[in-house]
């Protein structure tokens, strides 16, 4: 039996409150740095290892933050959780995401199925329209084979799918995976749509409609924005799309679409990724076996997010360290720093996860918290944003956490060798010199050349990004995030901040705005 | 003559911290919400307007911020730069970006020559080339037109050029000004350049390299990623190749070019949109006479921003309210939400533009401040943010000031009519009902559905996302925060911070290291 609790009431906070704090130019400073790198290192799943050599941490700490784990019972509230627990206390819902890629404990029945039966049974169905989809079994109505694949979602149908299938475009060429290109339509603003639309050949295109409730104002605007288009290029709409959404959405079972496959309300659209809504895309661009092997990366890291052992738990680990920052040390923000231009999108994707997830100010039980949750979280790759906004990282008056991340090998395994070193090599030593810039920083007597260090980052590092790799990240910040909402004691898995600007956008569409609201419609001519 | 001195020994300063706060949620409600948003509101240039009825001020706090603007010598201090004081203390330099789009003041003499009439003259040679490339006078080897261009640089030389080129890209297209596409290699990351070969046709591109110094690595090394590729496809590099940089860089009079144009050290990398760094690719993309409005939006700003009334002048009314929301209000972020998708980028080089200026620790002379400076920057279009990351902003436990930026009218001019309205007026509708909700809030007896309000923002209108709103655009962010680094007393133009981790890398590339930095290496296979 779990106690769910707020953070400031178990001792074990209180406690790490009182824990002397680190200096990382001291302790990160000759031999005793280069030991902590060799030693503190976890590894993750799929040959992934997450190292926090350079976070503010040492031994003690991270026995404080093991008995917060502890105390917090991070594990038996995780395990309630894939046991089919109502943890979405909100919505008063299971949460069923890493059910997608694993069974982790118990039977999960659910509206009278086995709940890892049925999301079993849509990626089977998927992977045959898939099949069928590339051998020309489905073709469009000229008999012809489709050739891209566009997502109309938004939000959680959008950055999860759209940031991994770019993570994987180039793997995927590189390895003959690559199947179909795909294309995203999500904005309101009727140029997305119209411009992916003027960038493909319809006639060949499938487009997958992703709306969970088959409501979603901007997906069934675009879908219709899809359709108008699709007639005026004299083609039947009904067999250019698919549909991912639950099954009591009107879009289950209408003859609008040539499949639909199934999601639930036990997942929700941030954590959709290795569900319907990234499998049909995702699907169809690379084929099904790439990813099932998405899935299996995810598995791998959901395994081993059951460690009681923080030291063997990455995900716990990194959760508790991301609690003691914001908690104790009061960094408001984290950056997401990507040594790879696949993963351009990922930061975004982890922006939503992230943000959407712990961007909360009461409890599960509905009462506020004394205490910081949720940090923004921004990023982009690097090394571009070195030449962007680490000046502030650097020497700005806020320190910023930063969680690189890094592959030993690139994707496409073209390179050139200049001045010595690869363009590769080039990146792993930007990453690497980063890392030790911002721990130990160096003094300088001008002091618009110094640099006070102490500025704490980790790192994940693979040896290179693909489908597998790709799959253990996403349950890696799925997994930590998961984990520190279980600290907050907030539920993690409702998104009711959204609510308000959808009413009273409504109100504005339906001219029915008085005061400030009236006047702002006036301005934007509406 | 001005007084550079710090924020915290300025009278108006202090009397600002003492001003009584404004509750939004009061303030907004009803008609004197109504009568807020009607007056609250200062021209920009090219037609756009600032309205900042929804930021946390009245006009007792205007007239605070008024009193600051005037102690800090804001619009004096801008006089001594556009008259061509050397500005730029840290690296002795003069600061002219805004010369490159009209003369706001005296004669700039500086290296022998008029500094006007050397950007003017660069602004030529670049359409007298783009001219004969759309012309076809300037072919590839075979006699045939050049259909693409690609600029290779990093930092301000890809982020400001990207966000524009991608902002007027189907504005030109549906406009008849799409003279060719543009694509943009930036990254070390091989698999970058490798990917943007892959999708471009080599034979008929030209490649505009972009450093200052030639001696960027990562642009360095994609020139001869390029050069490879060029070369393996049977074509001579320097017919494909132009050069943008300082005239006394090794690029300058090479004749690996077809063609070289000029920037100087008195326009920084991030404030470089409007120089040649900007103008090579802009003008071979849209043609010249789509930069030369680009360029007459961002002056007509320029322009504003020299009125010492802060209620006429939008760029230090937004910075001052800035600094008010940072010091005194003690927000750690800022986001910029533009609801255009052609806007997609302009949040990532804002996100260098304020990041790489102000942040900053120590003043002008090189001594530390007591004050917090420049904010973490992010953001991403709406309405798709509104499915990400909004939740935190209206329900986290820290406030996030935000930016909204909306157009009364798409691009494109295609939009579809569905339960009444438009897309567009569903996107302008959206906005407006977010900045309402931000806000006013809205109670509930469920405080996981209670939104408190009190969440500040400004809203900039324009007609249309064209090129001179563009530059309206970019010009007021770039003054606001010109301003925001005189009123905090920092260098806006130097950027020391990225200094250690490139001296690091270098070390790691010649094996020259030992610690943890070694052991880093070693992990990342280097």
């Amino acid at each position: 039996m779990v106690n769910w609790s707020n953070m400031d009431t178990l001792s074990a906070y209180d406690a790490l409150t009182k824990a002397k704090k680190v200096d990382l130019t001291e302790v990160m400073a000759g031999e005793n740095g280069a030991k902590r790198v060799k030693e503190m290192s976890v590894a993750m799943g799929a040959g992934l290892s997450y190292n926090y050599a350079s976070k503010q941490v040492d031994e003690t700490i991270v026995d404080a933050l093991a008995d917060l784990a502890k105390e917090a019972q991070l594990t038996d509230k995780y395990a309630a959780l894939y046991n089919g627990e109502v943890v979405n206390t909100g919505e008063k819902r299971l949460v069923l995401h890493q059910l997608t890629r694993g069974q982790l404990g118990n039977d999960v029945i659910a509206d009278g199925v086995n709940k890892r039966e049925f999301y079993v049974n849509e990626q089977n169905k998927i992977a045959e329209f898939a099949k069928k989809v590339h051998s020309g079994e489905i073709t469009n109505a000229a008999g012809e084979k489709f050739t891209t694949v566009v997502q109309i979602g938004i939000g959680g149908s959008d950055l999860g799918p759209r940031a991994m299938y770019l993570a994987l475009e180039n793997w995927a060429k590189k390895n003959n995976h690559f199947k179909m290109e795909a294309k995203f339509i999500s904005n309101v603003d009727p140029d997305d749509a119209a411009a992916v639309l003027n960038s493909i050949d319809v006639a060949h295109s499938i487009f997958v409609l992703v709306s969970k409730s088959g409501t979603t104002l901007e997906t069934l605007t675009n879908e219709s924005f899809v359709k108008d288009a699709l007639k005026k290029a004299g083609l039947d709409a009904s067999k250019h799309m698919i549909a991912v959404t639950s099954q009591t959405s009107p879009l289950a079972k209408s003859s609008d679409y040539l499949a639909a496959f199934f999601m639930d309300d036990y997942i929700g659209g941030r954590f959709s990724s290795t569900s319907s809504v990234g499998g049909a895309v995702l699907s169809l661009a690379f084929g099904p076996e790439v990813f099932a092997e998405f899935l299996e990366g995810a598995a791998s890291e959901d395994e081993l997010a059951k460690n009681d052992d923080i030291r063997k738990n990455p995900a716990m680990l990194d959760a508790l360290i991301g609690v003691y920052e914001r908690n104790v040390l009061g960094y408001p923000c984290t950056t997401v720093l990507p040594y790879s231009q696949a993963l351009s999108r990922f930061p975004a994707h982890l922006q939503q996860l992230d943000m959407e997830s712990n961007g909360k100010s009461v409890n599960r039980f509905g009462e506020p918290v004394n205490y910081k949750t949720g940090p923004v979280i921004f990023g982009e790759p690097g090394t571009n944003g070195q030449h962007s906004f680490y000046q502030l990282l650097h020497q700005g008056t806020d320190i910023v956490p930063l969680q690189f991340i890094g592959f030993k090998n690139n994707q496409l395994e073209t390179d050139v060798n200049i001045q010595d070193s690869t363009s590769q090599q080039k990146l792993c030593a930007n990453v690497a010199a980063q890392i030790v810039a911002f721990a130990c920083g160096k003094k300088d007597d001008n002091a618009n050349k110094n640099f006070a260090g102490n500025r704490p980052s980790s790192i994940i590092i693979g040896d290179q990004l693909n489908p597998k790799t790709l799959g253990a990240l996403l349950a890696h910040f799925e997994n930590k995030i998961m984990f520190q909402g279980f600290v907050w004691n907030i539920n993690s898995f409702d998104q009711e901040g959204v609510q308000l600007g959808k009413v009273l956008a409504k109100k504005v569409l339906a001219h029915e705005t008085d005061g400030a609201l009236a006047v702002y419609s006036q301005l934007l001519n509406i």
